[in-house]
């Protein structure tokens, strides 16, 4: 069996993944589980931690990097943010160790813009570094879809600027404690068509999408529109008004790199070929044990030599 | 004391108001409560009713006009839609009779726009019709805000079309249920400065709406930003959004009248204000009571004669 030569973390807000990495960045085994941040503030994160590093039989001594929500103010232990416009690598340096802990547990900071409209990502800018190598020296508008949805303008290796976009929260909320609650109970699967349609008349029209909410309460009023595709034109509405911020606000031309997977890989990608946008496609799983895997190469040089020796 | 010739009723979701009404439309009693359809589907609306006219003490053959959600299909009886461009005395014709009353009662019906963008509404289209008389002739893009504004295009007495917007409801929903919750629990009045920054860049740039409802939650990460500012920025942000959608539905040049009344009045008057959006108000209240007695004088002309006499 191959040593294991260090642990990836992906602490969300309402998820953790871990990766027990070969120095030649293998995956060796893989946990999942719903203890994000949310539920590990209240198990306590140390606990948690080595549940599953007991579980994939870690060595006493193998280190751990860690990236996302457990460096949040309301994590584990603050790991701060880095100031855009920064060097992607700059995350590298801004690690911070988690004390009192038997083994070696640094995590990644967050990335933090000041001047504009105010933002913040934590985890994103890992995946970032994962896909850098991707990008090579080029300019990218990277998307990475989710319940804060980002998109970061990219530059040779640096990030000068990002948005994010309260999409996917924003279904959630107004799928369970709108008006429309009613309107979508029951959707089952998702309808193509309607996602589509409604897509674009966001993304040509976004002043309107809060009258598009009501038009899908309406239509079921008096066109008996289903809950499936009452649910659909929800998503396509958000999903529109997303691109059309995004859109307005990059550099005419630049290419977009979308940083996702499963089934929001699906919808962006949907939506995309829709509006006619042209984009590449990055696994965001792939990015973010990337990201960890270049964080831990940086942090512990001689203990990835050692192994592969 | 003067002879009650009707009484005119305004039955919202969550709000039940009542007037007892001299045949010359002065105000001889008002009721207010929270029995909106809502609550009323619960309790009954005819029990609701009777309590209410009791306490005015409504003589038993007094005719009662009723508008809005009790018209509804979950509502008392179903008063169904006048379908737009219509005009607005359309409205009129199709009261629907409460059956089973002891005494005469109407439900006046919605209005329903079948064509572009579906909608509905129901009470605001009584308001129309009591604003009318102010309008005269003219054109007019009549903004009634609300949980779900309504703008509606108004000439020459009839509805071209209109638009309704989730504003109220999604202020509500983000605030209560969103990561913005942490961020505005405590509020406390208002924050004029911020509300008037946040509705003219979400006018400016409504595409980047939900970017600013996250920028508000980062503002408070990175700058401290307090509870009350956050709440302004986000009603303003909505407000914003709101405005710009209605302004691009709008032929260029048309007139903004604004029925509206107590805090909403408030806040719109300082929206338009800030954009520079020039408009004129008519109290809510004296609208829909107005429309009331437009429909009562239309349904019952010889019981208004009668106590005229």
């Amino acid at each position: 069996m191959t040593t294991p030569a260090y642990v990836a973390v992906d602490w969300g807000t309402s998820s953790f993944r871990l990766w027990l990495m070969a120095a030649d960045d293998r995956v060796l085994a893989e946990r999942r589980s719903g203890e994000g941040m949310t539920t590990a503030a209240r198990l306590g994160f140390a606990g948690v931690l080595d549940a599953h590093l007991d579980a994939v039989k870690a060595p006493a001594d193998l280190p751990v990097i860690v990236c996302g929500m457990a460096g949040a103010r309301q994590g584990w232990i603050e790991a701060g943010y880095v100031d855009v416009p920064c060097a992607l690598s700059a995350v590298l340096d801004g690690a911070v160790s988690v004390p009192g802990t038997k083994r070696d547990v640094r995590i990644l900071p967050g990335l933090a813009q000041r001047s504009g409209t105010p933002d913040v990502m934590r985890g994103e800018e890992t995946q970032l570094l994962g896909a850098l190598s991707t990008f090579g020296d080029g300019e990218r508008h990277v998307c990475m879809p989710g319940t804060h949805s980002k998109w970061v303008h990219v530059a040779n290796g640096a990030v000068t600027g990002f948005s994010t976009f309260m999409t996917g929260e924003l279904f959630d909320v107004i799928s369970k404690h709108s008006i429309l609650a009613h309107t979508l109970a029951g959707a089952e699967g998702s309808d193509a068509a309607e996602f589509g349609e409604a897509a674009e008349a966001a993304f040509r029209q976004p002043a309107l999408a809060t009258n598009f909410f009501f038009g899908i309460r309406a239509a079921q009023l008096l066109n008996g529109l289903g809950p499936t595709a009452a649910q659909s034109r929800l998503s396509g509405t958000l999903l529109g008004l997303e691109l059309a911020g995004a859109h307005a606000a990059a550099k005419p031309g630049t290419a977009i790199a979308l940083v996702a997977s499963g089934r929001l890989q699906s919808l962006y990608e949907a939506a995309f070929q829709r509006l006619g946008l042209e984009y590449a496609t990055i696994d965001a799983d792939d990015a973010v044990r990337r990201g960890l895997a270049a964080a831990a190469r940086s942090i512990w040089p001689q203990q990835q030599e050692s192994h592969t020796a």
